[in-house]
């Protein structure tokens, strides 16, 4: 005696997978990768071959026996030239772009009965679109899917785990920003600020200051460079070491923390 | 031919265990657990058994062959009464009475050759104190040791992962800070803030403003508590599921990110 159709419902893993020690992996995102039957890569198009094996190694250790599919896209072109004021919108139109590329995924290579996976570098609440490309896929109403986040560990975890400090100081807040609101100006109210996604090292805005800079490259790989000191010691030797080490291996990501004197106020 | 004594060292781990979810352990924490002679667990003298019975079966699922001494201490008091102005010099004779006891547990209690651990909630980055306490019983240098910090997934990435949204909204900041400092204003600068250590539910102050709160209580454990919704409708039920799981188990661990309308300033 039939009730109906049985619903299937297409599912999603969205799993951050640490800052790029393998050994990141939470138990639950290393449950979540095998129960995954198809990984969405999105090219990005740059040579970011490092971070690709990085990926493709987490999946040969942890799925030796295969079983899964790879399908990999071509990510959009953002546009970097908008700066200032046009920055949201920009980004606004490369999200589209994106859930467009990320609906016809899931709609084309995802079988009704089957969980597909996007992999996130750190934790995909920080500074990462794809939940809220997949919002955007949902509220379309094209294509059906339940999704879930398996939190990892941040490259902001990562990098004062590695400077052996910690993000906060008693009772105080820590804000988390971009390269480009630090250049509008030291954040209000904080002394702890951790920065992301500064392509302009920023932090030399503030070599005057009474401050510490926590900066590492890479982080967690082979190849991490750790840095620490007063902006006006560090900062020369982390713009020295960061241009060489981009140079060598054609791409970079680092991040850092910026600790202010209270006293400096 | 012995060129001199064979310098031996004490090890510390300070492992960032994850938000309550035993399955949020990395790998890289499964293997500072195996690595570990003596785990030292601090405790508060309150009814916290259901946290010491979790973090005993993580030992026991990841160390099932046993081979580790637990050594226990008891916390000293903190003097809670202490407010405003005068929190921060409490919070230092705090820190000044666990030196001396941190201090004692690793003298007396690890051998030279061997590896002790400290098992911190979450991401021993966010307001937890053993970094700090560490760094004080080295300068005191009546111990030598040397430690790493093994990085968590935090109560505030997990708390988000659960609400499936992001920290931060698309190239805008975000801050963390504690119940107190809000109390004393919502931050400058920024519309996405983390709160944690919320004794009081200071979010009621904000009843007003076109605000959403998403908060949980007890993440990632069988009694988890997700509650989302603008403060002004959710607000009211927070408090009633607050006040009944505290009553039901003695204790509540819970945060929560607030979201601001950005057209509310």
């Amino acid at each position: 005696m039939a009730y109906g159709r049985l619903v299937v419902v297409r599912r999603i893993h969205v799993i951050g997978i640490g800052a790029g020690d393998p050994e990141q992996l939470t138990l639950q995102a290393v449950r979540a990768l095998r129960s995954t039957d198809v990984f969405f890569v999105l090219d990005k198009g740059e040579v970011k071959s490092d971070l690709t094996r990085l990926r493709r190694d987490m999946l040969d250790t942890h799925l030796p026996e295969g079983g899964y599919r790879v399908v990999e896209a071509r990510d959009p072109e953002r546009d970097r030239r908008a700066g200032g004021a046009a920055y949201s919108p920009a980004v606004g139109d490369w999200r589209s772009a994106r859930a467009g590329i990320y609906e016809r995924l899931i709609a084309e290579e995802l079988g009704e009965d089957e969980s597909g996976a996007f992999l996130v570098w750190g934790d995909p609440a920080l500074y990462d679109s794809t939940l809220g490309i997949l919002e955007e896929v949902l509220a379309a109403g094209t294509v059906a899917f339940t999704y879930d986040v398996v939190p990892g560990v941040s490259s902001v975890s990562a990098l004062v785990a590695r400077h052996r400090t910690g993000l906060n100081r008693v009772a105080r807040p820590v804000q988390i920003t971009t390269g480009r609101r630090l250049a509008e100006g030291f954040p209000e109210g904080v002394d702890d600020v951790v920065v992301m996604l500064d392509a302009h090292q920023t932090f030399r805005q503030y070599a005057e200051d009474d401050i510490d800079i926590y900066w590492g490259a890479y982080i967690g790989t082979p190849d991490e460079i750790l840095v620490a000191g007063p902006i006006a010691e560090a900062g020369p030797r982390i713009e020295r070491l960061r241009a060489e080490a981009r140079e060598r291996k054609g791409w970079i990501m680092d991040t850092y923390l910026l600790r202010r004197n209270p006293g400096e106020r």
